[in-house]
Parts: C-alpha cells; sequence; structure tokens
C-alpha cells in the first residue's frame, strides 16, 4: 500500500477538530491519572533529569516535595532529589499538561476532561493566579498555603458544582472566548470570565459555606487566567485523538521544560524530538529585562498545538499590550501560521479574518520545507526559582527538532 | 465677546470624557428619580402623546400601568390612558434611560449611577432579559411577574451586594469590554460578564436565600445584556455633564420614542429636534422580516451620544453576525463617525485600530456640512405591542433633526 500522507494528516485533523473536550469533573491527581504514583513527580515538557533542571522547574519540585510531605523544608527536598529518591515524567506522559514548570503531585486537584466524541482524557492541575506561583518556581509558606486551600476547600467546592453542572462544554467556551479577543493562551480574560459564569450558579447551588463561596468565586474571576488549565487539558484531549495515525506528519505536541522544547508527531509513536528551548521576547514587567529571562518553559503550546493561543493571535488584537508588537503583528502572526497548518478550524473562527477558523494541525513537512516554525505566546518565567513570571512574549521552537522528526518520519515510512 | 464654538465644544467633550459614572446602588425609582410621581410613566425618546405612540411603547405603558396597579386588566388601563388620568414624560427629563419602550414606573427598581467628578446622576431600571419583555412592549401575565421578581428578590440582592462592594466602576468596565468585542450597545457580553464577576463575591457575601442567589447569578450570567441598563444610565451620566455649554454644539441627547427621533444640544438647552424616526435595516429572526419591524425605538443611543456603541463598533466585529454587514463595515463605521466628532475618547480605545480613542462629541455642524449622521446600533422591535424582539441592526437618525438644531443655533447665538 502505498503511503497516503495528506489523507493520513486530513484523518490526524479531522480527529483533532472533532473531538468534544468536556470537563467533566475535578479529583486527586493519584486517583484518576493513569500511572501518578507516590514518589513520582509529573512536569511540562520533553522528559528531563534534575541535573539538567532550570531554576524555575527546580523551585516547583522543591514546593511540590514539601507539599506532599516527602520532606520538611527546602534543604531535606533538595537532598531527597539529589538521592534520586524522587521520579520525574513529563506530564504528557500521563494525559496531562501544566503550564509553565507544569508540577504535578500525586495528592493535588485536577480537571478531569473527556473528550466525549473519542472517549480520551485529559487531565490538569488549577491554576493558581498572579504573584508567588509553584509553576514558575515559588515554594515558599505562603505558595504552599494558597496550593493547600485550592487543592482542599476550593477544588471540593468546584468539584461540587461540575458534579451538579452536568459538565462543561469547553469547546464552545472556546469559540466563543476567541469571539471576545481571548487567543486562549496568553489572554484567558474571557474565557476565564465564561468558566466563572457557568459555574456561579451550580457554586450557589452547593456550596455550604458562605466565605469559601465568596472567596471561590473572588478566585475564579479575579483570575484572568482561571480558565488556561481547563482549556490545556482540552487541547491535550483534542492533540491526543489526532495521535497515533499512521503515517501523519501532524504534531501532536509541543512542551517545552525550561531547559527543552520537544514535539511529538501523529505517526511517529511516543518519541519526543528535542532541542534546546529558546528564550522569549517580549515586554517585561517593571524591575526586569531579558537577562532574567529563563529559557521557554510549560506545556501550554499544546494550545498552539490544537490550533489556539498564538495560531489565534488575529482575534486578540488587544493581546499585543502584554506580549509586545502592533494589532497588525497579531493578524499577521495567524495569516503566517495558515502556511505550516494542515487546515482551518471548523469551530473556532476569528472575526478580523471574515470568520476564517484558525490554522490546525502542524505540519512538520511545511515547516521544514519553509523554514517556518510555529508561532507562541507565553509567559516569561525568571530563570531563578521562585521569582515568579517577569513579563510574556513570542516565541518560536527550535527548527532543528521538526527536521529531526522529518528525519525519523522518512526512516519510519522508508521514503525517500 | 465673540462666541469660541470650538472651545466650547473642547469643554464639552473634555466633560464628557471626564466624567466617572459609577454604579453606587439600586434604588426604588420613585425614592431616587427626581420628579417621578404616581400616575407618570417615563418612556424612551422625545416627549410624545398615546395617541402617536407605535405598538411597543403601548404595551409597555398597558403593562406598567397594570404593574403598577393603577387599573387590573388591559381594557381598564386602556381607558385609563385614553381617559388622560396616566401622564406621560420622557425619561431623559428625569436623569434616566431606558431601552427600548424605557417605559420606567414609580414602583420599577433603578440603577443610581453618580459621575463622581462632575456630581450629576442617572438611572436606569433592570434589563428583563429576552422573550417576552416589557421593553418590546409585552405585558402578559408572566411578564409582569417576572418584573415583580426582578424589581423584588432581584433588586434587593443586588443592591446590598453594590451596597458592600463599595460601588462598581463602569467607566473602566467599558473600557475593558471594548477590548473584550464589545461595543456597549447592542454587543455587551463581555460587558455583562465583567458585571457578573464584580458582583458575584458580594451576592454570596449578603445572601440568605441560595435559590434566590442561584437564580440571581444565573439571571446575569445568561444575560449578555445584564449590563446594558447601568451602561445606559453611565452614557447619560457621562453626556448630561457635557449638556449645558454656552456655544456648544455637541449633541447630548440622542433618543427614540419608536414614532419620533430627537436630538438635544450642550448650548441648547432643554430644546428637543424631532423628526420621524426611520426603521432599523439589519438581520431578522426566524419568521421575521422588514414588514414587521417598528421604526427606531429606546433611549439606547445614549452610547453613541457618549462615544460608545456604533462609534465604537471597529472594537466589536463578531457583531456583525448579529446586525448584519462585514467585520470591514464594522471597522469602516467607527472610521466614518471620527468625520463628525469632537474627539477622541482618552479612555475608551479601539485595539484594532491600534487603540485609538473612540470618535466623541457629536458635531451637528459636521453632520449637516458633511450631511453625514451618526450610526447607531440597535434591536429591533415588533410594531405590535407585546411580540418582542424580531432582530436586529444598523439605523441613523433624519438628518433634519440636526438642520432644525443649527438653525436654531443660529439663531440663539445670533450667527450667520
Amino acid at each position: 500500500m502505498t503511503l497516503d500522507i495528506e489523507r493520513a494528516n486530513q484523518t490526524a485533523v479531522e480527529r483533532m477538530t472533532s473531538a468534544r473536550p468536556m470537563l467533566t469533573g475535578i479529583a486527586v491527581a493519584r486517583d484518576v491519572i493513569p500511572g501518578l504514583r507516590d514518589g513520582l513527580l509529573l512536569h511540562a515538557g520533553p522528559p528531563i533529569a534534575w541535573e539538567k533542571m532550570s531554576g524555575p522547574l527546580r523551585g516547583a519540585v522543591i514546593g511540590a516535595v514539601l507539599l506532599e510531605g516527602w520532606a520538611d523544608d527546602e534543604d531535606s527536598a533538595r537532598v531527597l532529589v539529589e538521592k534520586g529518591e524522587v521520579a520525574f515524567e513529563p506530564c504528557h506522559h500521563h494525559g496531562a499538561v501544566g503550564p509553565m514548570a507544569g508540577v504535578t503531585s500525586p495528592s493535588m486537584a485536577v480537571y478531569v476532561v473527556e473528550n466525549t466524541a473519542h472517549g480520551n482524557f485529559a487531565f490538569s492541575n488549577l491554576n493558581e493566579g498572579y504573584g508567588k506561583v509553584l509553576r514558575y518556581g515559588a515554594y515558599a509558606p505562603e505558595v504552599l498555603d494558597k496550593l493547600r486551600w485550592m487543592n482542599g476547600e476550593m477544588a471540593n467546592l468546584l468539584g461540587a458544582a461540575l458534579d451538579v453542572s452536568g459538565g462543561l462544554d469547553l469547546k464552545t467556551l472556546l469559540a466563543e472566548a476567541l469571539h471576545m479577543g481571548d487567543e486562549g493562551h496568553n489572554r484567558n480574560k474571557a474565557g476565564s470570565l465564561l468558566f466563572l459564569k457557568l459555574l456561579a450558579p451550580a457554586i450557589a447551588r452547593v456550596a455550604t459555606d458562605r466565605k469559601a463561596e465568596e472567596k471561590v468565586l473572588a478566585f475564579l474571576g479575579d483570575n484572568a487566567l482561571s480558565v488556561l488549565n481547563p482549556v490545556m487539558a482540552a487541547c491535550k484531549a483534542m492533540a491526543d485523538a489526532a495521535h497515533g495515525i499512521e503515517g501523519s506528519t501532524v504534531v501532536t505536541a509541543m512542551a517545552r521544560n525550561g531547559t527543552d522544547f520537544g514535539i511529538r508527531v501523529s505517526g511517529l509513536g511516543d518519541q519526543w524530538f528535542t532541542d534546546l528551548a529558546q528564550t522569549p521576547d517580549g515586554l517585561y514587567f517593571s524591575g526586569f529585562s531579558a537577562a532574567d529571562a529563563n529559557p521557554d518553559i510549560g506545556d501550554s503550546t499544546i494550545t498552539e498545538t490544537a490550533g489556539i493561543g498564538a495560531f489565534a493571535m488575529a482575534a486578540a488584537p488587544a493581546i499585543v499590550s502584554f506580549v509586545s508588537g502592533t494589532p497588525k503583528d497579531a493578524l499577521n502572526a495567524t495569516l503566517e501560521m495558515y502556511e505550516i497548518a494542515v487546515a482551518e478550524h471548523p469551530s473556532f473562527t476569528i472575526p478580523p479574518l471574515d470568520f476564517r477558523g484558525t490554522p490546525v494541525g502542524i505540519d512538520i513537512r511545511k515547516v521544514v520545507e519553509l523554514g517556518l516554525t510555529p508561532r507562541v505566546n507565553t509567559g516569561i518565567a525568571h530563570k531563578d526559582a521562585g521569582v515568579g513570571q517577569v513579563g510574556a512574549g513570542l516565541v518560536r521552537p527550535p527548527i532543528g527538532i521538526f527536521e529531526q522528526a522529518l528525519v525519523a518520519f522518512a526512516e519510519r515510512y522508508d521514503v525517500a
């Protein structure tokens, strides 16, 4: 049988775009994430050992070890890790995704997303909001206290609300948010408000403690990234639906661990293709500069993988005040991505482009042929653990990983 | 002293754009609206007698008479009105504004907006959402039941929440909503969610009945026009701040009663300039056509008067799927309005136009000189009472009212 790459890619993208990610609940990570066990921490990006981890990922690891009670202080946590008593695996190996450091530990609460069209599941931890947060490598007592509250009182209330709500349709939410100036990765203002709107009545119905209810409603509403984590899980569920299609050159994961940028390809199984991650270009918060920036980090590139984020930037002209550039650049970002995409998304449309579908399904062949890598919108982490976010900007993966993947594809499928 | 119209207009617009409308509370209309008394109904647009009222305004009048208990059924209500025992005055004569029919009766709950920069107040009733509603002339028992619930349980809860919230800054809300695809008149999706987000924690704090709380949160969240009425009051407060500037040709009110379109001008006191309202062009809901449309109705043109609505349409490309046209038309609508505006708004900016301020302050001289009338986005009412909304579209005021105003200005100020 002849290899029909075009057809395989159409199948992959058709599965990605017809996926129906529903947020069905909240659970304790160890209860739902396959293979997550005591002593194991999940992290963003492709596999990485402690020795090669950057500052923010190390900080998040220390914080998670403390949160789990595997050590009592920073020094003991570090010793434990250096003795090899903590295992590390990518979130992506367990159907999960996490923003920035992405560290997900067994006791954390996670969103459960089911792709009801194809039956696969995806998971993501809860978004911590701004300031000192674990995902940027902070592990001070107040960071852990906030996580304990989130994983306890907040997760219980949100979980109970989701139970009575019958689940939230994240695809519809995203489609609407793209008509309200979001791109779904770095700008989730509208999506987070839609999320709040869908949950608030259910929260009121199930809440038993007025103070907890008020705190959760304020926390969800004040955090314009509230919905980022469920959106990432939705994108993971959509991208996973496109994975494993024999002969497909469509990218089904892009992820960074703060050191390396890695991709996976639909027709190439579980292999990662990796190279050093670049440092984003962007705007820095007051008091910080490019010298403070960590290389690109986080699983949030799953949004671009699924056809939103920088690929939908034309829908979000206001984002340029955050990531740099002009509204025209935002339009051009999306237009450029059509060059390397297999299709236009039937559900995610862009009003300023006459409701054209977002570019979706990155074809490694086109990336290599055109020398044109995917665009990514991203937060910028300080290179030292615990400092937090220092800016936001734009970045691209190294082109070499697409070249590696194409070589592997040629070998695997015996094509010239 | 020479008449310096330019300077007067700058003063007027500077007052309009520096106004700071704060939503400070909810009250019973008769307790806060100056001059509102038993037997008096306020309505949208310039003054009009019962005999000249269109279907939807008549229907709303009958509904309000029933709501107030001035009559027990439709026939008695009609007889009462025809005997002249109900007085009618424009909302605008009482510092108030109301969408569509705009009928505001003494027992209704109203939002109280204070312009803290200049000390003036404005008022608007509560938005009823979709379906059979008084503002489109419906007066069936379920319409009145819903109004009783809104004016009772909902107003009490929202009022208590506003009391503990310390007031909401509507100017900041609007500025943010314009960056989220709203134009503030026909599209208030983002603004309504921001409104919900700001109120929800306070609602949770003050609610004493869980069912009422859930119902109010769902009602606010499901109604993408929730914030329209406070936004209209905010625009009224801003426009009123610009009224009464000696020598100014800036429009400070545009309003329609379903029969006539009227304007007021800053330097021309309380005089209305009116002519027959046109019928909007637009998209009709399934089963309706232009033959069903009532002429243009409502005080919601106060949004365009204050520099949003159709004037900010470039910020809201997705609106064209509701009002007709293409995203390019939306851009052009705003660009055209700069031609007749005195200034660009310092607080309301449009991302797709490189964050240019919206056109603000309609100059009657420019309108007449260019033959270019203001654009208005609007809902379309069925011409018969009680049918409701049949579509949404675009409309313009008759140019004659600007010519009348310019003649009056020339007479008043003795200019050639």
